[in-house]
């Protein structure tokens, strides 16, 4: 396998450096051929580092596999996109981007402000030809050991009916070169299955849809197909795409906390049982708690962002950084270029 | 108790008449002091009462409790809702709206299509004062015990500022006085926490909202915090309130099945423990289940109008018709309009 390196905004987040040090280690010793820069204020990351096994943290050092990058100052999340774009210079991860730009890096993986990652991602690193701005992109569990594409989960709270279109595309391409699915059915989020339902941009995405015959589009779902497996791929603005997706993890934790206590009980039996249970319930629901499919990718860009929840703890941060190995093993921006030509439809 | 008379709009839902009718019977038999109009075609509507306790059927007609009321169309969910309501004169959904409009009923049930019931509604019942569009809210239970009234749910899938204003103290009306919560925690539904985040429509109501000092306004909340009780109202537009409770009823359903799923065991022992714990699984989840909780009140009319899921079986259906009873008993137009002037914000 070929070497990584993966640029990681280590000041982002809820909780910074404290799982970003933590989760970077992790994914160094996991992933032999994994380098990491780390990126943010050097005596917060060096502390952090000094709380990891000594030993190993040299090794990673002298072997050039773990560089500190040195960051001045924050994006915070209540930063509005444009003040943050234009006060980025020297941010940790606007320095996690450039490292990317600059091919020093292959991916970087940021759990910080949407808004400002998405924005300074698409003035540093460049959307594809023929998409109007990139997307968060999620493969969601569903029944029947299926997958589903979901996407805008919330890079773009506003969007027009060619946005949405573009994702269809963009969605259906990562479906088929990814998930390996021949012809993936793609399907718009609505609040009806009648064509006459839900918003006009939404009315004129599956206009256009229908009209392309690359795609193999099935319609309208509504909120409760979610999970169901009835498409490959589910197209929604970002609003609608960001609250939904934390609907359903809410509501996860909701039913596996409140399982907890309705197995609450004393007797020795109970307990085993109780046990038994939890082990079935995190095998069969674990995988749709939000730790095990963190990372969202920056779909439409001509290279890999990866956006994770800003509440990641360690684990769920290290799943970011294998999302974004991930992309990286399977080549998702070129695979988007090289099909997009072809599907997008021709402008008059 | 006083006399209740309500009209149901037979030919509604999926299934018409089938469980409308049957739904009408149980209402009658549960409620003595109801009186029900089914409006629907006198055929259809004779031949499911045949199927029920002709005995019963006889005493409800002979009392006056039970009357059939003919319609000669049907309002389709395929229909826009303006050629819906053009074309409304003789349908089922109008003619029962006309009973309310008319006083011989006191709230209209239909499982018909949104659009068109919350058009024809605010055409022959009209708006209250001050309110530019009624929207359909629900009461949602959350963790603890508590519950949370949801606006809009479907009713308005594009909402301005104002609307969300308009919901937001409705909402806080109800919860005070149907829910009797002395000073109800007010949140809009967003996709951050922070000031800056979302659509622009929503950091405008934002900010009129935290003007308004009568009410009680918490913030933003997350798609996450829904089912969590950290509010009493949770205010968003019809498009993302009906993807979000849809996504919610759908997840329970896959949770609930997926469990008896996992439960299926054939050893005696087993068996035992997978009734036990399906009892308590319903006993604990049930109420979350879509049927349990059916029917959305148009709230902002003059009058009583509840919107039935389209899906509805008999039980549901049921629901629906005890949402409209507990409309009226509670009085909820007059308790809002009452309300509404003093809590509106003042037009300059």
């Amino acid at each position: 396998m070929d070497n990584l390196t993966i640029a990681l905004d280590a000041m982002s987040g809820d909780f910074g450096p404290r799982i970003v040090v933590p989760a970077a280690i992790q994914a160094l010793h996991h992933y032999p051929n994994l380098s990491i820069f780390l990126v943010g204020d050097i005596k917060e990351v060096r502390f952090f580092l000094s709380k990891e096994n000594t030993k190993l943290v040299t090794q990673y050092q002298e072997t050039g596999r773990l560089m500190v990058t040195e960051s001045t100052s924050i994006i915070t999340n209540d930063m509005k996109p444009s003040y943050a774009i234009r006060h980025s210079q020297g941010s940790s991860m606007r320095i996690a981007l450039e490292l990317v730009k600059n091919n020093k890096a292959q991916a970087c993986v940021s759990a910080g402000n949407t808004g400002a990652l998405m924005g300074l991602s698409k003035l540093l690193l460049h959307s594809l030809t023929g998409i109007d701005r990139p997307a968060l992109v999620a493969t969601i569990p569903a029944l029947n050991n299926q997958n589903t594409v979901v996407l805008d989960l919330g890079a773009n709270a506003e969007c027009d009916s060619d946005m949405l279109v573009q994702f269809a595309i963009m969605g259906e391409i990562l479906a088929k070169s990814v998930l390996h699915i021949e012809n993936p059915r793609v399907a718009l989020l609505n609040i009806g299955e009648e064509d006459i339902k839900g918003l006009d941009k939404i009315r004129a995405a599956a206009s256009i849809l229908k009209a392309n015959h690359q795609i193999n589009y099935i319609g309208y779902l509504e909120g409760n197909e979610l999970l169901t497996g009835k498409t490959d791929v589910l197209v929604c603005d970002g609003f609608v795409g960001n609250v939904t997706l934390k609907t359903v993890e809410g509501l996860i934790k909701i039913f596996l906390s409140s399982f907890k206590m309705l197995l609450g009980h004393n007797s020795l039996v109970m307990k085993f049982l109780s046990k038994w249970l939890q082990r079935k319930l995190v095998k069969n629901f674990g995988y749709l708690n939000p730790g095990r499919y963190n990372g969202a990718c920056l779909l439409g860009l001509q290279s890999i962002v990866i956006k994770s929840h800003g509440s990641a703890n360690q684990k769920s941060f290290f799943a970011a950084i294998e999302q974004a190995i991930l992309a990286i093993e399977t080549n998702i921006p070129e695979k988007i270029a090289n099909s997009l030509s072809s599907a997008l439809p021709k402008s008059e």
